[in-house]
């Protein structure tokens, strides 16, 4: 965590817009374990294990941190903000958390929270009824302050040159499996700068055609169009972009429909201005795909949001009729995906802004040749 | 994953396992999604991401794999083991997942599940009795084969040769901060051969006495007792090794107190023979370190299982009765925290089997000078 992303008064505003939006939807306490919302809520990621991390807000009184007592110091206190509660390893941690609810049971559950300490509480507690925390604190979380757009735009900028190194040839490709590649790209991740990496798929020739395919032994060939989509995060920020290159001469057909792709992106990156709904940033990527006649292989939606998770609210998707606002940050990344022979996919990430949308990711769009 | 570690037989077999503690245990269906329970009943790991991928197990009947359609192609398909079920991007999964429980209401449900997917389901179902899954695939996972206990050498062969690195002086520490210590090591893991870098933490000086510490800017300095406790996964299971260096001449203190360590790690790897209870294994190293006077500076458990996870059964902690078996593997990894001052750890991981204690570390034990 960057501590300018962290200060305590920040976190202690963000706790109290949170209590005013439990007091509207009647949540009578909200439960924040592993996942973004915790560092977002409290400056403190938790340790994704099995000794349980837990804030507990109420939203007439305290927020308190119960945390395992040997990761107590990782915690930066934030007086005025919330009171941290340590557990040993003998001690009961849920029957801790289960006190703080008290006769509470209208409860907001992080997304990612492990389901193994919701199954706990509720052998505890079987009458609680749960409701996503996102319908809480995520409308708070979606919309970016300019710190926020800042790093995400920071950590853009640090995979951007990772994509020219790629454009320009100079992470080898030929003779290279996929996982060799996805792990120089790993690396390149976080000599740039990024704290963890988040994926870097590498999808080669007839693979790319599997949008989230896992890189494998497949050997690079010459004539092989590989799709490189990969990001970390810096400073508790996300990175996410996807470039291809062609290694050698491309296929005719290949160009062609890369620059249908190119298009459609530029069309759903235009379209994402101020008071437009979601599904037509969607709408507008599908659009121009369809009607050059790849319809049926672009089979994904066409963005995510991005924050401090590098999938989060708002979507871009049919059926997602939430009007952006200034500081919606998401990803536009259309893709064309023919089974059996090739795929490709172009993405960069994009704010919402008064001045117009504003691409966070400016490496070249041209399909590469190396 | 490994091939080898996922062949079809061997994936219907553990859920013919998982199948009969379900009738034993009265459970009408186990559903199993991010975590490591998936890899190992269906040879796959589901991406940790808002896309919800489901096993469904029913105890008479079939397993169904339900997957994003844009992952299914990631899926290994295993005829005879479980039917795949892809949803696209504008389908309710949810529904998808309720409508394969059918009437059923007791479900084990996997650990690691995102809490978001639970919330959606006992939305739809509120009379759902959910327990944790461990209770039913727990004691399968525990027992490692021949095959994962070689998979677990492996691992720790290579980080092995980390460690003999860094206890050479080959990693530069004097002047460098933990964070580029810490990035350093993350890039030997992937180039060692893990796929994955799980941990690595850097801590050093007064830092080490917080046994979770974070790394930061801290520049290590002349005289700092350094920590590294790092691992990853390799071809699906996980390396994690702890050992200390000393940057110059060590202080006399440190040097007797990693007499003590170094003993009690003996001691505990020595305890784990097979019929032992796991909180012996705790009592064997803690009985050491509160002789020497420093009990109180001892403040976790003594281990923790591992295999596919990280963590996971059995820990080696009080209160866990559990007598080890052959094929238990696990961390055993006492250490010694000066608040203030110091911390030490020494870690290895060690397999009880027919013939005593199996150290899968083998890197030097001496509190190294560089």
């Amino acid at each position: 965590m960057s501590t300018q992303l962290a200060d305590p008064a920040l976190i202690a505003a963000r706790l109290d817009r949170a209590r005013a939006a439990m007091r509207d939807r009647g949540v009578e306490a909200l439960l924040v374990s592993v996942g973004r919302d915790l560092p977002y809520l409290a400056g403190y990621e938790a340790m994704p294990l099995e000794r349980v991390t837990m804030l507990v807000v109420l939203p007439d009184g305290e927020a308190t941190l119960v945390v395992p007592a040997l990761e107590a110091a990782r915690v930066t206190e934030m007086p005025g903000a919330f009171t941290v509660v340590p557990w040993r390893e003998t001690d009961d941690a849920i029957g801790v958390i289960a006190g703080l609810l008290g006769d509470r049971r209208t409860v907001a559950i992080g997304d990612q929270m492990w389901a193994r300490f919701l199954v706990e509480l509720l052998e505890r507690m079987p009458d609680l009824r749960v409701l996503r925390a996102v319908d809480v604190v995520g409308d708070l979380r979606m919309v970016k302050d300019d710190a926020e757009i800042e790093a995400l735009a920071a950590a853009g900028a640090a995979v951007d040159g990772i994509a020219a190194e790629l454009q320009a040839g100079r992470i080898p490709l030929l003779g290279r499996t996929e996982a060799e590649v996805s792990a120089d790209l790993s690396r390149r991740i976080l000599e740039a700068g990024h704290e963890r990496v988040n994926f870097a798929i590498v999808a080669t020739g007839p693979n790319a055609a599997s949008p989230h395919h896992h890189p494998g032994p497949r050997v690079i060939e010459q004539g092989d169009l590989v799709l490189c989509d990969f990001g970390g995060t810096m400073a508790g920020y996300c990175s996410d972009i996807t470039r291809c290159v062609v290694v050698g001469e491309p296929d005719p057909e290949v160009v062609d429909a890369w620059a249908v792709l190119r298009a459609a992106q530029q069309a759903a990156v235009e379209a994402a201005v101020i008071g437009t709904p979601c599904e037509e940033v969607d709408r507008a990527a599908r659009r121009v795909i369809a009607e050059a006649g790849y319809g049926d292989y672009f089979i994904h939606r066409t963005g995510h949001g991005i924050g401090m998770e590098e999938h989060e609210d708002p979507y871009m998707v049919e059926g997602n009729s939430r009007p952006l606002v200034a500081g919606h940050a998401f990803s536009v990344e259309p893709g064309i995906y023919v089974p059996g022979r090739w795929g490709m996919r172009l993405e960069d990430i994009v704010v919402a802004t008064e001045q117009g949308p504003r691409r966070l990711n400016r490496a070249d769009h041209a399909l590469a040749v190396v």
